[in-house]
């Protein structure tokens, strides 16, 4: 029997794209019944210290909380650990100093990779992201290693980006910050972006692909919480160690 | 500050029935920011024996590792346990022997109590459950103790409702199972029952209240999951002590 790593989830930001990367991880698995899913370990902390202040400076950084989150998932049994939170990837080094030789997947490369797969020879994307993530270049960086331009909105697009993530996370309907992003998504083709990158976890809860068209064209939209399910899945499946 | 109560969750029973439980008490708990949320550890783990064949005595008992998942969350710092699985609530006393003095909040009780809220005075109710969450009698013994009588499908619709949730836990589709279940719970109404509970947490997934009518009257369907989730926010938020 291939023996499937056990996966823990460093989740609760925001608890609400947790339960989404989960049911869709649970609908993605090849299964016919409860026993050929994956073991899934989720901690659902919510009081994780804000990832965009941290990054910026003016709070506490989550950093050491995440870390111990990290050994905690560990220590239950966790053999592959993931974080469905892009703002959050700013301090993956402390989350990797803290496991060891346990894999941590990365949500951006997960991203980046689906991109390429999913636009061939894409030169220029667009990103919807927090503040945080921004200012912390993981997308940027990421993208820029596969020679990709990533281009960020403009400031008061920004500002409407984060408006529309905290409106999803206040849950108060899904209408107003849709039409939010449809209209920023829609600046960030036009400038040439090829594809548009649901590049925190929030957006894809309103914004799918189809969502946004410009001149007749529909732009695609890459979603970082299906990218990382799918690594997910393949990365916890196909592990050689048999048992 | 008020302290809130740790959630810890039994789960994998199916994953995807664990999925929509996370979903729902995500979304029903009073919030404007990710802070504002539980914190939920999950356990969401299917190689849990099946639960039908352990009650008849076919298989192996899932008691013991229901048990050790227990010990596993209250050690990662839950501090009241729930199982979105009706079927392993026949095991509820193997995973009280193993917590101590932490509370674990029955689904069954939860159940009970959401249908006398929504049915007032109700004496009749028809069960749509596994074989053996019948066969342990856990919903018999709960609504007779509030004097409401339980009628379980005949033979013939029972198989109807097992063939139902299995075709649920395979992802196969909504239409055949909801279509299988409204015809089985719109005859235990015509047998008398005056609400029909939804006691298999994958039956929510596909029935729910509006779907079954007989002679132009709307049968109640209480959900089991919308039950347990009510009672873990009111049991988490309403902790009496103070940090």
């Amino acid at each position: 029997v291939r023996h499937r790593l056990c996966v823990g989830v460093l989740g609760g930001m925001g608890p609400e794209a947790t339960a989404d990367f989960y049911a869709k991880l649970v609908a993605e698995t090849p299964s016919a019944r409860d026993q050929d899913h994956l073991r899934v370990l989720i901690d659902g902390d919510p009081s994780v210290p804000d990832r965009s202040a941290g990054i910026e400076g003016s709070g506490e950084s989550p950093g050491p909380h995440l870390a111990r989150m990290a050994r905690g998932l560990v220590a239950m049994g966790a053999e592959l650990l993931v974080m469905p939170c892009n703002s959050a990837h700013a301090f993956e080094a402390e989350i990797r100093g803290a496991i060891g030789a346990v894999p941590f997947l990365s949500l951006i490369d997960a991203t980046v990779a689906a991109t390429l797969e999913a636009v061939p020879g894409v030169r220029r994307v667009g990103l919807l992201a927090t503040d945080g993530t921004l200012r912390a270049r993981v997308y940027a960086d990421g993208f820029a290693a596969a020679e990709i331009e990533a281009l960020a909105p403009d400031a008061a697009d920004q500002r409407t980006v984060m408006e529309a993530i905290y409106d999803v996370k206040r849950g108060r309907g899904r209408a107003r910050p849709r039409s939010a992003l449809v209209a920023v998504a829609g600046r960030l083709a036009a400038a040439g972006a090829e594809a548009v990158i649901a590049a925190c976890t929030e957006v894809p809860l309103v914004l799918a692909s189809g969502d946004v068209v410009v001149d007749g064209r529909t732009v695609p939209v890459i979603s970082s919480t299906d990218a990382l399910v799918a690594r997910t899945i393949a990365a916890a499946m196909s592990d050689s160690d048999t048992d």
